[in-house]
């Protein structure tokens, strides 16, 4: 199908010969890092030494693979995407990102051009091998700090530092990677939803407003147990019954509010046997809101919730935060751009936040940045069930080259 | 201290002897069909053996120890204990029954009765080893049938059977000392509380009511996680949540019934992440009333609330019986003489169900039957924390000594 100048059909073709060169029956194997990245990244170089028009194709400091299309401008429209995924991974997750970057770019980069346009394949999104994520869009931003990974290793306990030599990456100069970004003056990404909500309102594209601020903690009572016979229930210092209690109240809070997350994740008990109840229970908390005060607002509220749990239920309670992001709100002027986009390839749109983390994340911070969702079969994602409709991933790549479009007059009309 | 007859002091003093024999740092180490066991058994002997008046001690056909003092009837007060222990187990938890058997013994022996009283040292109350509870007293009852535990192997790969012929018991012929309880016409036991009540209530001694009735069950929900970030709250089928609102009801439903017990103990949530809610929650549910009806009723009432919540949450649920036992009261008559014996020797008395159960339990199907309970300081057994003020010691063996002697009155008047 060869449309105002994409083949949105050769996409979905291509997705699918990289599926079969570096899948299989288990699912996506381009764990960064690995030999299979490796081999994808080669296949996507030859596809891009394909097309004439880029100027330069080259792989930076932190291991991220540029394509360039030279415009009469050097500021740069940057096109983003990750083929690395998760062991067992989908089809879609990162690598749609790239080669509907790889189609827009077929169709762009023969164009007279005010500005440059670029690809740029982000090294190690997922941080499957060594639990550190963003990895080459972080270290490009300048929000990786060589110090705070250099000690990670991956279960053989090969180091991280290692694994980067083997792939020509220095840990030391990855923030050198931060040059590539210096002309750049807009971001754009598009990614499969992973998550229900496009499908359950039966359309196939979404703006992303930005990705959620993230709060997580491990919140954990300590009450007494005791023998599930002999021990009558109004001395009982139950410490399962006062987090259930937390849990229930955590949940219906976020329930309440618009569009937020809450989320108990493990939950782990002591003694966890038949015959007592518990006197020690620790679960996560993990909540998101896209509006920094009202993340605020649910962590203390939901502090205090367990606080008063705890004191009626005669247990104590501590929060350690495990982890926190601030909320990454994207670019109001792109968002419009985008929801034009969308509704001129298929008549309606929807602006929804994100609530998995992007390399746009690490992008929004220093540039005009957006997201395109696609719609995600059963939300499902990071396994080898994730799944779009063909249509849907041709109208993403048609919405990707309009957005593209309209993003370099945008960006043209500001020079 | 002498007193009525009973030397309540040495009881202590034999309590210790014992504890220093066979417990140590660690706490006891009386394990059931172990070389510990059979050293504390030949000590107990040993101590029976003195006892002038003990016309016949022996070992049944399931290991229980028997001594005997005769009366002018055959008709027989049993009084009954056991010497084995949990690993690590408390100084009191079995002991303190044989040992204050043992005084009452010494003193009522001697003396010119109607009927005839005997001690029982049960083998293997406590399953530490093999896994089943009640092992002697079961096996003379006539509920433990051979073929039920046959199969049954320590943490070694040792066989039951075969630990059983190294102490000189064969499996199948255990249901033979059933022809012990021919005569037998009341049994009395006297145990520490293993629970909080009379020490709050700062009572030393109580009369137990009989053993809950159990209901234990395993409460399966199964729903499907998804993305804690991806999925919005109103689309979740969160099987942690269902639960937890669930374990909850079940305690408030607990809580509002008189002197009844509702317990969650093991907690497993899949896939237990910090980035997805849970798809999966399976728990423990250990109900106990003395009452049948009310017991079923709890059992009721609870299915009915987590269909409901299940419903609610979009989850479904399911309900496995792990193991059920029907409440098993203590004789009315016996229960007014405990009442007696303790209001006699400390002022007040309170009457209380035993939460855990005890070879008392497998007598009561049998005869009239009651038990004794001393305080339990925090309510700890089962590990060497387990103990006692030996003030509060003291007099409960002299109120199974003064009801030892209503029983066989009682006894004697009916024959």
């Amino acid at each position: 199908m060869q449309t105002e100048g994409v083949d949105s059909h050769r996409a979905v073709e291509e997705l699918k010969e990289l599926a079969d060169l570096t899948g299989g029956p288990d699912g996506a194997r381009r764990v960064a890092w690995t030999d299979t990245w490796k081999e994808a990244r080669g296949w996507l170089r030859g596809k891009l030494e394909e097309i004439d028009d880029i100027s330069e194709i080259e792989t930076d400091e932190a291991g991220n693979l540029w394509a360039t299309a030279p415009g009469d401008s050097e500021r740069s429209v940057l096109l983003g995407g990750h083929i690395d995924s998760v062991p067992n991974g989908g089809w879609l997750d990162g690598a749609l990102n790239v080669i509907g970057a790889l189609e827009v770019m077929r169709a762009l980069a023969p164009q007279q051009r005010p500005v440059t346009l670029r690809l740029v394949d982000w090294a190690d999104e997922e941080g499957a091998r060594f639990g550190r994520s963003l990895f080459g869009s972080g270290a490009a931003a300048g929000a990786l700090a060589p110090d705070d990974v250099r000690g990670l290793k991956d279960r053989d306990g090969v180091a991280l530092p290692d694994a980067l030599r083997e792939h020509g990456v220095d840990l030391d100069r990855v923030n050198e990677a931060g040059r590539q970004l210096e002309n750049a003056a807009a971001y754009l990404e598009l990614h499969i939803e992973q998550g229900p909500v496009l499908e359950r309102m039966d359309l196939p594209l979404g703006v992303v407003l930005g990705t959620f601020g993230v709060e997580r903690h491990a919140v954990r009572f300590t009450g007494q147990h005791a023998h599930s016979g002999s021990t009558p229930m109004d001395v009982r210092r139950d410490a399962f019954i006062a987090a259930a209690r937390s849990a229930v109240e955590f949940r219906d809070d976020a329930t309440r509010r618009d569009d937020v997350r809450a989320t108990t994740g493990f939950v782990n008990v002591s003694p966890a046997i038949v015959t007592a109840f518990n006197g020690w229970c620790e679960m996560s908390l993990d909540q998101r809101a896209l509006d920094a005060d009202v993340l605020a607002d649910m962590l203390a509220s939901a502090k205090e919730a367990s606080e008063r749990i705890a004191g009626e239920e005669e247990v104590s309670v501590e929060w350690e935060r495990l982890w926190r992001i601030e909320p990454i709100p994207f670019d109001d002027a792109l968002i419009d751009l985008a929801d034009e986009a969308i509704t001129e390839i298929v008549g309606k749109s929807h602006r929804l936040p994100s609530g998995p983390l992007h390399d746009a994340a690490e992008m929004a911070r220093l540039m005009p940045t957006v997201m395109l969702f696609v719609k995600s079969l059963r939300g499902l994602s990071h396994t080898k069930e994730e799944d779009t409709p063909e249509e849907d991933l041709e109208l993403s790549v048609r919405a990707l080259h309009r957005l593209a479009e309209k993003t370099i007059d945008l960006v043209a009309s500001r020079e």
